[in-house]
């Protein structure tokens, strides 16, 4: 495999070439930080979320769904706090009027004194070969520590001012450090602000009865709001889950690597309710599950690490991330979260309404405690997807592309290929793809020679080709064509569907967990 | 059946009785106009979602799948003339501060002139008895006939304001016909503005570069914006189209009829690209296939109709409406609209850049004709949902309420009951659940009389009730129960996935296309 960089390229750019990602209104230059899921993109991302959905809410008795609006009650957002405490610090630069996260001006610096890091490693490789051994000398060789050193001591700084919304440090860390403008090197900078991450808008058109609006910037509210209407309409007992699908938007100041951070994206979330006392079992056994279901996809176990919080969010009281190998390294691809009472509370204090559970066992009421598991369902797609993508060197010299996405998961499920334009291959080739499209998302290549419709297929991601040859004519058999193993077997078309159904069928994976 | 406005009534309250749809933001009051999606109502939308995106996408081999983000770039919408024309006619009251719609204003009082003539009608029938014939009575009796005169003149006259976008006409209108504000009965009206209806917001943090956004106000353009990059990465030939289902947002000023006309709704649209001059022959086709689509689910033929528009919007040469009988009347539930070439042109002279199609068999390029179907997924839950509502007098002298749900829709398809709490039956109960959880939606339920589940199932709209008695103990055996019949069968327990996908499966659904 290339190096990351270069792979990450190569993702994005395969993505849109073979349909899964565009650039948002690319014809009007794009609009940045927002994508579009293409023909391939929509199905793939459909078919996550039928994985999630059916392991998370059809396979358990006591999780149900919900799709909650976009838009709110705005006292949602006093009281979960996101219109006091969801911010970024921003600072501008006065001659060059460009804003910037005060944070990630400081990162970059830090980031180009890990630069310095790896170029003394890439030197001293050259330099002793064979014999170098990178860990002993980056704990012994002076130049390197020295600059490990400065990273820690200003990114504990960092951390510590935003901490305690000492912005005034942040300033001061900035300009002792005498970082420039990256536009335009000037130094001249304002003081550092909060800026709030939510998108407004206002409903209704008197300007008197305007209502502040807010995109919502995650989907968990609209389950706490919802939380006594589904246990009561739905006679739910504690524990029980309730799940949701839906869009979310941030305005982020440092929106980038592809899908993976956008200012409009979409989580998969179920937020679990339990008695008080029993959180932190369920926390562990969620843990756990979600950690099965990831590892049911066969992406390999290596890609996946636990990555638990030390420092908590307030309303937590424990934390952990499923990270993900990226190209770009472990990232978050899930959270798991204890998330306490705090949601639950807030909302009986900010609308007047008790959100408690009559629990008839215990015989009294209380607010439950909650389990969140969080997945951004771009990530998913990212994670599944760069994963897939995969240069393979063949026995004849050459290379092939393929997108190895899991079968259940692939957005077409087979192709159906007649070997020639001619003697009644194609009307049996389409026969085949009219009586397998009721249950498969199945598609018809005729064009080109058949190894080049073998390599667009392997590109394209499709499990399986079906081609009609000659032989067809005789005994009814076609040859079906694994794409990861490129083996051809020859079947009879009847066999065809069950065939297909037992690599692509979602109960077939799920029962892996 | 009650009276419409009784059996509207009824609707919205099972909705949220048995967790099918509940106001937004509850606890805060609600939300106007913005709705929430339950447990159940979040299963139905979904299976809405999938029959229709089988029948139009999965099934044709020329349709493929879109999901472009909400946020677009704002060309977009200079563009598509939403900047410019997307606007309703407000009027203030000076003294209430109150604002209006002021077309809504005039319809209103024409409604309370129906009312008259209503009135009139009941006095009459009251009068004559067996012997009254409205039709007669409404086409002679001379109060009735001023009224209707009435009427007409005055929508005739706002409909060509309107057109003519005289707003000095709709202001003098409101003052002929005395209009006061029906909250504080003053006249003391400002002019006739026009609003726009878009929610716009910004995107990123400058005062200086934040570049304002708008919420979709419909899915469309996410298509159009699209056209070439899906017709050349999906190597897809005109005729094709491009299928996708998507929130989009609009500002109404007086949104009601529950989930039907909502400020934040969903679509299910697919835009189908065609050679310039075959447009009629396609528009017909789609009206015939959109049609079959819905006749398919089996709501009654007589529930719907053709509305044909007289005046068509300016990017249109053909546009019809599926009209459906909501509780509240017919109503437009799907559009059918040539769009001729109007979206892709427009994209054209705003970007800069080419909208064409190479036409092969043609040997040129050209901008393809657009026909356009597009269905408020909303509404269609609204007509499926009301429409199955229903109270049934059973023989026993008592009454029943049942959701006659299309089973191919209904959230659960399946619940399992054991007859008692006792000797072993809920464990076979469960073990049927378990066992068909895999493939369908399935509920357990041991709680209350046998009978009063099956009301509780009925209401719920659950197609099927499997009972485990003393039988099953001895034979293996249980009863299957039909919500719409209520006939009861004994099958052996391994027959009952196959009676229950029989039923449910969207495949036998669609072949009654």
């Amino acid at each position: 495999m290339a190096n990351n960089d270069d792979q990450f390229k190569k993702v994005i750019a395969h993505a849109k070439e073979y349909g899964y990602v565009f650039q948002s209104s690319e014809i009007y230059d794009g609009l940045s930080a927002v994508y579009d899921y293409a023909q391939n993109g929509v199905e793939l991302k459909k078919n996550i979320c039928d994985y999630w959905w059916k392991a998370m809410v059809q396979m358990h008795d006591n999780i149900v769904g919900l799709d909650a609006a976009i838009f709110m009650h705005p006292t949602t957002w006093k009281a979960s706090g996101h219109i006091d405490a969801f911010n970024d610090p921003l600072i501008d630069n006065k001659d060059s009027k460009k804003r910037y996260r005060a944070d990630v001006l400081v990162e970059d610096y830090c980031g180009k004194l890990e630069a310095k890091i790896e170029k003394e490693i890439k030197k001293a490789k050259k330099r002793f070969g064979d014999a170098f051994n990178k860990e002993e000398f980056v704990s012994t060789n002076g130049r390197v520590l020295g600059y490990q050193e400065k990273i820690d001591t200003i990114l504990k700084r960092l951390g510590k001012s935003l901490e305690n919304e000492d912005l005034a440090d942040v300033k001061a860390l900035i300009e002792e450090l005498d970082i420039a403008d990256p536009v335009s090197g000037s130094k001249n900078w304002t003081d550092v602000k909060q800026f709030n991450l939510m998108f407004g808008t206002k409903l209704g058109a008197s300007a008197d009865s305007a209502m502040d609006l807010y995109l919502r910037p995650e989907t968990a509210q609209g389950i706490f709001v919802n939380f006594l209407n589904v246990q009561k309409t739905g006679r739910m007992k504690i524990p029980f889950g309730i799940a949701q699908i839906g869009k979310a938007f941030r305005n982020e100041i440092v929106a980038r690597q592809f899908i993976f951070r956008q200012r409009e994206f979409e989580q998969m979330e179920m937020q679990f309710f339990v008695k008080p006392g029993t959180q932190k079992e369920w926390y562990e056994s969620w843990k756990d599950t979600r950690m099965k279901w990831h590892l049911s996809l066969g992406l390999g176990k290596d890609n996946y690490r636990f990555h638990d919080h030390e420092k908590l969010a307030h309303y937590a009281d424990a934390a952990a991330d499923i990270e993900f190998r990226f190209p770009f390294g472990f990232k978050e691809l899930e959270g798991i979260h204890s998330r306490t009472d705090f949601d639950l509370s807030q909302h009986e204090k900010f609308s007047g309404k008790k959100m408690q559970y009559f629990d008839h066992e215990e015989n009294k009421s209380y607010v439950p405690y909650v389990i969140e598991t969080s997945i951004g369902l771009d990530r998913m797609f990212l994670a599944v997807f760069s994963n897939a993508l995969m240069e393979e060197e063949l026995d004849n010299n050459t290379t092939r592309t393929v997108l190895k996405l899991p079968a259940v998961l692939a957005p077409t499920k087979a192709a159906v290929l007649p070997l020639v334009k001619k003697d009644g291959l194609p009307e049996i080739a389409k026969q085949i793809v009219d009586d397998l499209k009721w249950d498969f998302n199945v598609s018809y290549d005729e064009k080109d020679a058949v190894g080049r419709r073998y390599r667009r297929q392997d590109a394209n991601g499709t499990p399986f080709c079906i081609t009609v040859d000659h032989d067809t004519l005789e005994d009814n058999t076609v040859t079906i064509r694994h794409r990861d193993t490129m083996e051809q077997k020859r079947v009879n078309i009847e066999e065809l569907r069950d065939i297909i159904k037992k690599e692509v069928d979602v109960k077939e994976w799920l029962m892996k967990m």
